[in-house]
């Protein structure tokens, strides 16, 4: 199965360093969704080479303009490439007044179906689930931040036949094990050999979690535990702990302790103040709790 | 007297051949002056390392995405760069209405003072005067577009002393005539040269029009004749005529002409349809009715 998080820009609030704002895309069977969409995100897909057609739902954590000011655009933008398929946002109220006012004040028609999905988590529920198909599940978390903020869990599950080898008499062609492999009877030398009698089903679960902007959120570790990777935000090391308190972020030492509480494989951290040139600082303090840390660079693909 | 047109974005509609969206930065005498905002706006400021603290005025020709997205951006920046100084914004109705509910709905706060004028120019007006100093002057222009839509021009005032160099006596020093030059009284070997015996006024008068996106307007001839520097959108070339007056853009051809008829000084060309690559065809095709035409390609400086 294939699921892979790409990373289009990891920086926080304002651009600096030459990193970009919060964007990822997240591509699981070639099917594209995107997190958060700073500004100049449509700039970055251009350089990542990523084909805004693919592109059927994107995910809104929160409305601070560094992680949804690129919206205006990149619809701007899908309407003058004449797309015509559904385009299905995902956000808190307030996402569609503000994509609304745009439009009306451009006089602008899109020539697609936007579609427009409040996330509404109540304080006893913890999540919400948004999207669901034979391939995958998307669900919101709600985490604790300055204004409402929703994580974000990619649950994608597939089956698949295994072959039963050792069943196999010797000399059968690998072009006929292939067809067995894919669920078709065979004949070989005058014997039938059935599928169902020479394989068995085997489910595939990976989980990726989205956490930013919030605290160190404890009570979501049921919801997370053991996920193949978490991105989750260290917007601040660890002296500066009072300062994540009272803006409602996380340090690099919460984030890889948070990993490691909620035992995810892996840990990859982003949304870097603009006070930090050098993030390997950031990198070392989250490995300190969470050895299997990475940063979330703009650019880096993280395959799961 | 300092006068200088830096462009940061000359790209149509949506960033193609890493051509960044509408904006310029004016100086006058070390006044900065934004004109247009596209998105990843803030993003050119910082590569071509603009100090955005020096930027006071920002005026907005019309309400099409790329020539606007990127100021709510650059707000947040601002905020978080503890400006305290007023910031006025000049644009058409409406821009005042996406601002405030972009702020409303991410609980932000400014910690400076917006002050939005708005532009609102009737048929048979054509000019408004948006700002007006003891350096420089700003009229808004109305154009024809698809949606109301305006230019600028900058008139810079300066007076200056010129010396009457042929009155002086042989051997009065240097430092005593540029004494004289600032309006100094002076004395030498006995005698006084009273500053105003001893030089004239000269008024210097610069001009800059910016007109995008527009259908060429014969009818802002007068208001823009002799012009020092005219940007004039060239979106597409002669060939796509019918598309250019389709939805109220200009030809390269036409924006030659228009600067000949307008008897302008020179003439730079932008806004430039992603079709187009190459740009030099566009800039020929300019000049083959204006030889005193360049590109207005990002990065760019033009001195008045």
């Amino acid at each position: 199965m294939h699921f892979e998080v790409k990373i289009l820009g990891s920086g926080s609030a304002t651009p600096a360093w030459g990193r970009h704002l919060s964007s990822q895309i997240i591509n699981i069977e070639h099917q594209y969704l995107m997190i958060d969409c700073g500004e100049a995100t449509q700039f970055r897909m251009i350089e990542e080479r990523i084909k805004v057609r693919k592109l059927n739902h994107i995910f809104i954590s929160h409305l601070h303009g560094d992680h949804y000011f690129g919206i205006f655009g990149l619809l701007s933008t899908f309407n003058l490439n004449g797309r015509k398929n559904d385009l299905h946002i995902y956000g808190p109220r307030g996402l569609d007044e503000v994509i609304v006012t745009n439009l009306r004040v451009s006089n602008s028609v899109l020539g697609y179906k936007l579609i427009f999905h409040e996330i509404n988590i109540q304080e006893n529920e913890k999540t919400q689930v948004l999207l669901e198909n034979n391939i995958f599940k998307v669900t919101a978390i709600l985490l604790c931040h300055r204004i409402t903020c929703f994580g974000f869990l990619f649950t994608a599950q597939s089956k698949s036949l295994k072959v039963k080898a050792d069943k196999f008499p010797k000399g059968l062609p690998f072009e006929l094990i292939r067809e067995i492999k894919l669920g078709n009877d065979v004949n070989w030398e005058g014997k039938e050999f059935l599928s169902n009698e020479y394989t068995y089903s085997k489910q595939e679960k990976k989980v990726y979690a989205y956490c930013t902007d919030t605290i160190v959120q404890k009570e979501i570790i049921p919801i997370i535990k053991g996920a193949d990777l978490l991105y989750h935000e260290a917007t601040f090391m660890e002296d500066n702990e009072d300062r994540a308190k009272a803006t409602f972020h996380s340090t690099a030492a919460q984030a890889g302790r948070f990993a490691s509480n909620a035992e995810v494989k892996k840990l990859i951290i982003g949304h870097f103040s603009s006070r930090y040139k050098e993030l390997d600082l950031l990198l070392n303090e989250a490995k300190e709790h969470f050895e299997t840390t990475d940063l979330a660079l703009e650019g880096r693909s993280f395959m799961i």
